[in-house]
């Protein structure tokens, strides 16, 4: 009963067979094998444009290097209160952009409440150097507890965006989750909206180890490669990662992944709303479920195999808590099996 | 009539005297010589122990160096939600701490909760790499918004700041007039209570250039020497600021004049207490007060000849303006006369 | 005819089989897992010592957070002048390290020499701020030329950092290399010699992507678990690192792939020695081989098929080459056949 | 006799004056006053163009705000093997720019060799990311040992620079020394001879604290603003430093207090020449003479009360020492007098 992250999965097999095949012979290291360019090539498809991809090694690299790409002296960039890119990372997105702040913007589940956006970033006078200078606008898609951003509401937020000439970046550590769940296309969730750069996360969702940065405007990545070297994120075998991406997006393998999690996520969202012993925290909507017992039962489940953690409960739902209870998230993967599922919710009763 | 903040003020005849003083002759170059000493000797009597005292060129220097003293990596510093340091220093902090974060807790009146404060410090796990790791809480008195913590408050602050091994900063940039308002020593307000470091501001008070970096247990500073000069506040010809300090400190100069704005700031505020077309948003008990008025006639003042600035309200307090009102700042200095105040209340009407 | 890097190799079958045995099942990520655990006590038994060690993602990485686990402001690390810190890295070292400077040392053969390291490092008196202050000293082992240090060459720089209270890094991404030519155990080229930190690299000696910083004291590693996660290092995967060096270190396969690799470098530098057109730049040691040719001629075996690439000559060698010539660097691997040395030899002429 | 440095100096008597006067009244702050523009407006009187003017504290941090200006990821800064920048200001300059790298350029009397610099440059191939990417050259006028750069000399490097498209930084911490020993004028010694950036010093040359950052194509400095104020360099009063350029430049002061430490300078070089205890270290041409003595002698004459300082030789002049001799600088100032020359001489006999 492994719930702890999508990442306790280890690689789906056709991910780990083609990554065998790259094992042998010569190629050009550093991104500039032939490999790179057929992968790179299969983004452009994907997005329905020419884009700018970069491979690198982490999420949190991925995202860092995002605002790293858009730096400005004093920049703030605006997210959602509890964004993995303030919860989450140790403070990468301010190390790789030397500095810049992360400006928490309230929102109910998850999300960017534009209206609050507007109100921070009001508190930003044009050329006022004692605040500092709006830089960017980052949302994640799907957000850290499991819910979604509709299309609206991302034009909502880029439209702002636009008239404030920030680029609009989603963290998209769980992209695939998110598009199978809403039934859009990369290029409908992305750029049709406004969306500027995304970071394309594979690793959770059946890879080892393979994460892109996608820039949909290449100009806007102009600095990247030195960048990326600099963070000690260029990888000598790159095709290992190239590899894992190529038969990640072949023949829709990661949207089929993508949907088994968000079916197992469904399916034990069902259990434990149907639970005596828990209550479901908020309605997720992919494979990240949260669910509020007492904290003895979360003790007890643990010890009858569980594994699950404790989350930080979302500051608009500190009220939610009996001083008993504790928040817990629970994550599904393309590697969890129905019995599994089964087995917690019965141990749960 | 000039409201716009108290570094629209010269300096005090007394400091410019001394400072002149000082131009002939050779000297140590970078604080190296008998008057630095001196000086620093000052300091040991005021805070009543040894501390390790560092001139600096600016208030925001002085903040960003203290943070760099106590740095960590992935290191978070709790203030409150509108400090100095996240509103007013261009992200100064982070750089010079290469990116540790300043972690905003809500509170009235400027003032940090204590109860906030440990909710927001335990979503940080001891040795958990994800949310980065606390390096020390930082509080501003006299606060961003003229009012002041009394001495209990801190208290309950320094205790968290103690149980959690945190360092505790205070931004002093109106430490004196903290100091008057308070009728407390430095001591008192200080170590005394458990504070750490003080950002000992003097430019607002009547300097032309002078703030001091104080660290009670000169341990925490073995570092400073070189952050200050990797960060350019090794000034070479550190008696200029060196004996700012010794006449700001002479015969209680400092708080005389840290008296006067605080009276005049409590006559600028009765006077609008009392005036049909503005309020006080709320009571401030320093040099600086807060009042909401109509845009219309704010600007109709400053076309008055009025100097003051529109303020970002207070996270806490958005809901006290109207639509067609601003917030506005007005600040008293040393250097502020009663006829000026009078002026502007008789021009409020 | 490849001989462009180490890292034109992909994978020993070895160790991508073993990678593939880890696909399946559930594991505890962020370096967590029972294997992370089996492979670090490796580490031990291969140095002898209870050591801190960190899986990374890249030959900079580890060499890059070495510096900032022994940062300091105004930091200065002595390292040769043509070392791969300061020629190959694109300042990912001074990055990591917030601006930390790389000294360069001068000395034949791509070895520091410990009298100009003594010149060096007294150009910084203890406590002058203007200059900055040591911080480490760092030797590549094997050099960036294909030379050896030999243990009382290792041994007379560690004497003079201990004298200096310096810790002393080891860029050892070609570690297995200098080992096997210097027929030395892991602890007889380290820690028994003074070397305290290794950059232990594993990428271009038959991994895909594996590189260990190793701590000989692990109380200089105590912030490294928050500065690698900054650094965005830390892989959430990390069996996936962790399952190639458990396959690398077994049975010796490590060693006898460096073996292999120097054999090919000497069968081809004896090849190139017999040359009429080419003549060896220095006697090199190990896998990297250094000769010198006219650039026609150079550019005739590209086109033939020969991968390599033109070197920056050491400036202590800049006066080798004649105008119309060309340095060239030749690298083999754990993966070059002898049939591809001797075409090479025989095409060269 | 003060030759300890020429910040030993206090302030000239007129620019303390000046400084008094600026004690009263109130004045818009941070750089928004009206003194502030006046003396911008001379600055492009003197520069004979329009240029874009920063104020800031101290001479290290207009050198690295002046780098921060032009900063690329991954970038190298070419500069003297004994630049100030290198070897004086505690690692700032890469800090300030986040580890943008300093290479050192040898070169004779302080000098960049133009081919060398040639030389060092052709180590980065544009785009190559592992090198890193070159970003500016610096050059230091008057030279950091007392020489000069002829106009034709600084036309080579600046014709490279224009080449290379990099930025040329003159770091002019005793620019006016320059100007007067070679008989140029401003325009004349910078832009005119394809100079970008000046660091305009006169905190050394009579000022209390006084540093202007001077940049001939204002577009160039669209972010200094901003990298100003998040450097902590952003003075409230700024009146207080523009009301001492007000002074120093006004009627030339500037220059005859030049004049007058260049005098007093090669007074007391003469004086040296013909020393039979001493002997110069080479030609200097301003205020700043180098010495050789035998360490004992050296002592004695600081017994005697000449304050001086000894040292590091520059690279290219390790042998003119014997083993008992010592290299010694010695600085004269707007505020040296002729008779601590002549007693100086003297006692060294």
């Amino acid at each position: 009963m492994f719930f702890g992250s999508d990442n306790w999965a280890g690689a789906h097999p056709v991910i780990a067979r083609r990554l065998s095949e790259e094992a042998d012979g010569f190629s050009a290291p550093y991104g500039a094998s032939e490999l790179d360019r057929q992968v790179e090539q299969k983004f452009n498809e994907l997005f329905e444009r020419e884009v700018a991809v970069f491979f690198v090694g982490t999420g949190t690299a991925a995202n860092a290097l995002a605002l790293a790409a858009v730096n400005r002296p004093g920049g703030v960039t605006f997210c959602h209160r509890e964004a993995h890119l303030i919860e989450d990372e140790c403070g990468a997105p301010e190390f790789f952009t030397h500095g810049a702040r992360l400006a928490p913007v309230d929102g109910e589940d998850g999300k960017i409440d534009p209206h609050n956006l507007m109100t921070e970033i009001k508190r930003f006078p044009p050329g006022f150097v004692h605040t500092g200078q709006p830089m960017a606008i980052s949302i994640t898609q799907a957000t850290e507890i499991g819910t979604l951003y509709r299309p609206e509401e991302i034009l909502a937020i880029a439209s702002i965006a636009k008239d404030k000439q920030l680029p609009l970046h989603m963290d998209g550590a769980r992209f695939a989750n998110a598009l199978v769940a809403l039934n859009c296309s990369p290029a409908e969730l992305s750029w049709k909206l406004g969306v500027d750069i995304v970071s394309f996360g594979a690793t959770k969702n059946g890879c080892w180890c393979a994460e892109a940065l996608v820039f949909m405007q290449p100009d806007m990545a102009k600095d990247l490669p030195f960048i990326r070297k600099r963070a000690a994120q260029l990888f000598s075998k790159t095709r290992f990662i190239a590899s894992q991406f190529d038969a990640y997006l072949t023949d829709d393998l990661w949207l089929s992944l993508a949907r088994h999690a968000n079916d197992m996520g469904q399916r034990l969202q069902n259990g434990i709303r149907s639970s005596r012993h828990a209550r479901l925290a908020w309605e997720a909507e992919t494979n990240e479920v949260f669910c509020i017992m007492e904290t003895d039962r979360a003790e007890s489940l643990q010890e009858q195999g569980a594994i699950f953690y404790p989350w930080n409960p979302p500051h608009s739902k500190l009220a939610l808590l009996e001083e008993n209870e504790v928040l817990l998230r629970l994550v599904t993967s393309f590697a969890t099996q129905e019995a599994q599922v089964d087995q917690f919710i019965d141990i749960l009763g």
